[in-house]
């Protein structure tokens, strides 16, 4: 068997999200999956630290894509609308992986160490937001209200998305939340 | 040695911060909790289930507050108010364990393991106050946004507060927190 498997890596994952839907997170090894993908766990291993990394790998990447987004907004837009660009640009890089997104998040609901990673990754993001914010000049707290707020907007969007059965664009229903936080702010 | 010991849930409680301090987290255990307060294991387990939990104990209660609040506000008030009215009420059941709060922040910030603890925990609050809302005839996605907003509040005017030098009060720093976020949300 050669070294380089062709689409090794999607087809781990797939394999991967098969299995922690049929028989559970906690109750699918490192094994089960290489097995299911007809690869080795040498190979996996190659691609993933562990099985949890399947659900979370490219988390940097997908950090860094909300803070260049907001890095690249002209730094006369205020807070809230540069936050929103940025959000956008989140929902972008997800929007054709509606399909593996829902089937993720369905494995995520299930399980609570998990649902612990996606804040702590959540958190993640918005920590490196307030810090783009205040290198634009952004004062505290605004800066990391603003971008906690941001986080909640875009977190209330992605469960909208995932969960919704209409297939509405996640960018619509991010500018749809970030209206709704604007809406419950502003009353008297 | 009796069964019962004065005091014993506080002494063990400042022996296990005393340690946490000196030593870190992880390099601390039970035995030497209860060493340190001239006590035995045995009755370390009668009043926590393990070291974290005497950082963490009290959550259910601490929760409780804010939904409590919550439900006492009148139903003619704005959502964003009366979440306003829970984080206050969370607030002043702290405002009197300042010093405790700083250290056990201290505590946490050096630790990776306990600070998604502190995710959870708020995760959890927002979560009922979603739910509170829900109840009080406030829709999705305006219940979920105003209580998680409503945390980032909370959140940021509680680091304000144990890291200050000024001493303000805690429901000063909410008010304070929850106007800058109806500035930033305002904006054009």
């Amino acid at each position: 068997m050669s070294r380089w498997e062709p689409n090794a890596r999607d087809r781990l994952a797939l394999a991967a999200l098969e299995l922690f839907e049929e028989r559970g997170f906690e109750r699918t090894t490192v094994e089960d999956i290489a097995t299911r993908a007809g690869l080795t766990k040498r190979t996996f291993f190659r691609h993933f630290s562990d099985k949890r990394e399947v659900l979370f790998a490219g988390g940097e990447d997908f950090k860094a894509v909300f803070v260049d987004a907001l890095a690249a907004v002209a730094p006369t837009v205020a807070p809230i609308d540069a936050v929103a660009v940025s959000l956008e640009a989140g929902g972008a890089a997800l929007q054709d992986r509606l399909e593996f997104a829902r089937r993720r998040q369905q494995v995520i609901s299930a399980n609570a160490e998990l649902q612990e990673r996606e804040l702590v990754k959540l958190a993640s993001i918005a920590t490196a937001l307030a810090e783009g914010l205040r290198q634009r000049g952004v004062e505290e707290p605004a800066a990391s209200l603003t971008a906690e707020a941001g986080i909640a907007v875009f977190r209330i969007a992605f469960e909208r998305w995932v969960t919704a059965p209409d297939d509405r664009e996640f960018g619509e229903l991010i500018l749809e939340s970030l209206q709704a936080l604007r809406a419950v702010t502003a009353s008297a």
